[in-house]
């Protein structure tokens, strides 16, 4: 079993487990971090790459992840991934470089099939 | 032998390390962690629960580990944990939604007794 | 006229001017900011708590100080708004100084009656 | 004199002055920071979004107003200001609201021609 | 008056009152915040770069004004002083750099004798 | 094979991955993030301390492990070390713990030989 889907795997199971326990705003904060990447003046893919330069900057593994399953889904080629991580290097720092070694890995076992 | 113990026996055998170092600013940074957690004006119960809010948006895995044993150990509910859990989502942001898994997985884990 | 009143009234004509505007996302979100803090398995005494410490270790000045005015609604005394303080100092750190100079600040002159 | 005119007065004043300085490393990250928003495989209008939205979640008031600047300059129009708004709102939290009231009111101070 | 004045006349008079309050870990961490920088294995003159730096990269205007202004009394020349800027500015990113005009701002007006 | 070489090992081949890649302004930014340690007014040496005092107060543990390595490389001691982590610790909040655990933990090994 891949570490892509040992990720995917804990996420789900986490996410249905944290839903099941009765408390009303984090399934409303939930709902609401599905629905605002959905397609309105922006376009799904371009919110995808919103999300992945946020989660670069921010430096969270996961999320970062998922987003860039989310943008390969949508179609975003390896030169405009690029862009998008060389955006969150400069504003981000050289912080973010551990974060883009493993982005970059992700996105080449992404593309491998995995 | 589970996570849990691992990071309780690595956080107790560094924390002998460093505290063994001739390093006065560093011991003293310690004993002061210790202290501000202790019963006050507040309990420390509502203490634990703003370490752990704070661990929380403040996204360190380790430290929320701590802080929901500690609320645990303090009588902290299920209901109240998952609520402080609100508040640091929603004052935090979807970035802390990976960490919220893990924290709920630590949360099952030490219910179930480990 | 003080700074927390422009402070106030700046917030209130901005929430406004930002709900005007057709974000349905947006405006759940304020929604949902609004009902985390609400009565539940924590009252919202220590909620209002959990959000100060949360905003002094993120260091937000105008977090800090909504959640000072909360608190101060709630009842919570001066000696505990200390101890959230210095939860917050120690988690945060000494690049926290800054804000809790500006926290208190604004404490003393909310109880100072503006 | 506003205060967007005193923001664009003090940036380009200070960055000559940071200019003028020999350090050969500044300048050269300086020249990355322009270049890395220029068209590529992503046109400049999406790379500044991006720079938004980064800006966003990391809470500084200076990049979201140059980014905004850059962005209406771009032919952003408001309801894709306001998702991208959104997305930064969510993944980043209510502590982004103060700075998000910041950037509606610069973006309704550029349409009103300053 | 000016803004480093202000600065300086804000900082003693809330250190005062802060440390008036009854609170011991407050004080504590006063009276730590001041000993780490003193002369040890590293020169105090080392370690307020290192306070700089890691103002710089967390970003806190009054932390960075702090710190330039013990450097300065410490000997620092420019060229150090931009190096140590520098570091930040890789490390940190672009979004230092609104911090870093406003330092070296300060440093200018530090050195025109304010 | 250690934790320590495996971090080199996979640092090194992502790095050559990342710079076989067609993007000019993520070479351009691991250029310079090797150049800004360089001698100049400030040595290395201290240079080097600077990016581990950032790395501590940013959390981030694979900068840690490089910038500790570097250190030791330029000769850095165990207190001069343990005095750049008590700055962190300080700057950066008891949130900096699990890293400094860490660091300390891979200190050790490096100076065990691995």
């Amino acid at each position: 079993m891949t570490d892509l889907q040992q990720f995917r795997e804990f996420r789900e199971r986490m996410n249905e487990r944290i839903l099941a326990q009765e408390n009303l705003d984090i399934r409303r904060f939930f709902a609401l971090d599905s629905r605002v990447y959905e397609n309105g003046a922006l376009p799904t893919r371009t919110k995808e790459l919103l999300g992945l330069v946020a989660s670069l900057v921010l430096r969270c593994d996961d999320c970062i992840t998922y987003h860039i399953t989310r943008c390969a889904e949508e179609g975003v080629g390896d030169d405009e991934m690029f862009e998008c991580f060389s955006v969150g290097l400069v504003v981000g720092g050289s912080i973010v470089i551990p974060h883009l070694r493993r982005a970059v890995d992700t996105l080449d076992r992404l593309r491998a099939g995995q």
